[in-house]
């Protein structure tokens, strides 16, 4: 009577405990898919055009043979590789104060319209956090938002993995934008 | 008697479940290697050559000292940066339609064979497939087939982690050849 | 009696059991940092510079406006991208045989110091190792030691993912350098 039952609440529990534990070896089931820490940042980039070498955080260091290293080429900028060193920010503020640098590369990929394919850190050493947070992906960036993968991190985000969504948030010309970066981790350490 | 027995069994079950649930903590464990995703597609690439502009997906944006960016280099183009935009398709025969874009670079690495280093993404956006598949590692075009890693996914392959068999499915010349990439997640979410 | 307390135990286990099994399926729970595989290795690069081809492992194929291929360019080598099959080895002797190559590039990113971000792989084709390990992050190279991803791996280190811990070993002058990598994994398969 009251033990059968007990043991039939036992049984239950079991069978739901065994199920759930046995997932994670096949990698199969659908994982909750809520992050487990949520990040903005803004970072933005002037590229070298042969006068703001002082202004400038970023630089064409490759480009194909159409190309030079002072003006992104035709056919949409297609090749044209490009190095960064860009400052972070938390908010879209010009003045607000670096958090961090954004550092890498992107490089232009499309003839017929704006793409690139990044590979790039954010790199922190402040209070707020300290260590990196590695990217890589494609960046459509004509789409008015595109999701690129968090690879891993060190330091505060050791071993982490996501999806990094940018929006272009700011651009004057063909040199100088800004971009939003919502950093969503689905794994954390 | 028929409740020991019940208990016996419900405690074995315990330990079992236990034993099986710890092991996701560690990372120790050797987990099933089967796949929870297989996907196979073709891509083709064509190097700019100074006179294909046309049909050219790719194109030479940086070289070492002694090279030049309308041929590969000698010393088996070690060196040599390429840009890429490629067609994907589903299978190997050059008027199928493309189901998506290979984009992204590659970069000849070995002086006295041919080998490369790959960080691209397989970008769809169509009704079979939308989102990326991020991928990077070392390609020893020589060998029959070799291993890179599935290093992220986006959309339809959010969070993919995985391995992606390459093996050249046929090549003209220097500047044309076709990968076949299979494609095998050991992480679905 | 007996028979409550059994059942009391079990109850207590079967607790214990749904927590900890539930827990990777949100990835929220703080993993064991420690390590399921640890690895230590050492590499060593000498950058072409126009005199010394027979023993250059590594050549600038992309520099910016103001920098050429066969001297790092100034402003801390901002904006050079270097390609590198580097040689490793199990110990800091320059007589050590070769169990692998370090193949990929890096490219210095920051104007007002040394800084680099690096995209390579570990490859191994030996007794010892077979397979890749597939590296990328920020390499601030002026700290005694700055840790990157390990963001994949094949072969025998199928799926790897980890940290790896570079310090700089040796250096003459601009063009040679010898790195030490300690490889902690922290998922293996």
């Amino acid at each position: 009577m009251e033990l059968t039952r007990l043991i039939s609440v036992l049984f239950f529990l079991l069978v739901i405990t065994a199920g759930s534990s046995a997932s994670p070896q096949h990698w199969r089931k659908k994982r909750v898919r809520e992050p487990c820490k949520k990040l903005v940042f803004y970072f933005r980039d002037i590229i070298y055009n042969g006068h703001n070498s002082k202004n400038a955080t970023s630089a064409i260091v490759g480009t194909p043979a159409w190309g030079n290293r002072t003006i992104l080429a035709g056919q949409n900028h297609f090749g044209d590789l490009v190095v960064f060193d860009d400052p972070i920010t938390l908010d879209n503020n010009l003045h607000s104060p670096p958090v961090g640098r954004a550092q890498g590369f992107y490089v232009y990929d499309k003839k017929e319209i704006f793409t690139a394919w990044l590979g790039f850190s954010f790199v922190f050493n402040s209070t707020h956090h300290r260590g990196s947070i590695n990217f890589a992906g494609a960046d459509p960036l004509m789409n008015k938002t595109r999701d690129i993968s968090v690879i891993g991190g060190t330091g505060d985000f050791f071993m982490a993995r996501g999806v990094a969504t940018l929006s272009t948030d700011a651009f004057e010309g063909k040199v100088y934008f800004r971009l939003r970066a919502d950093i969503n981790l689905f794994e954390c350490w």
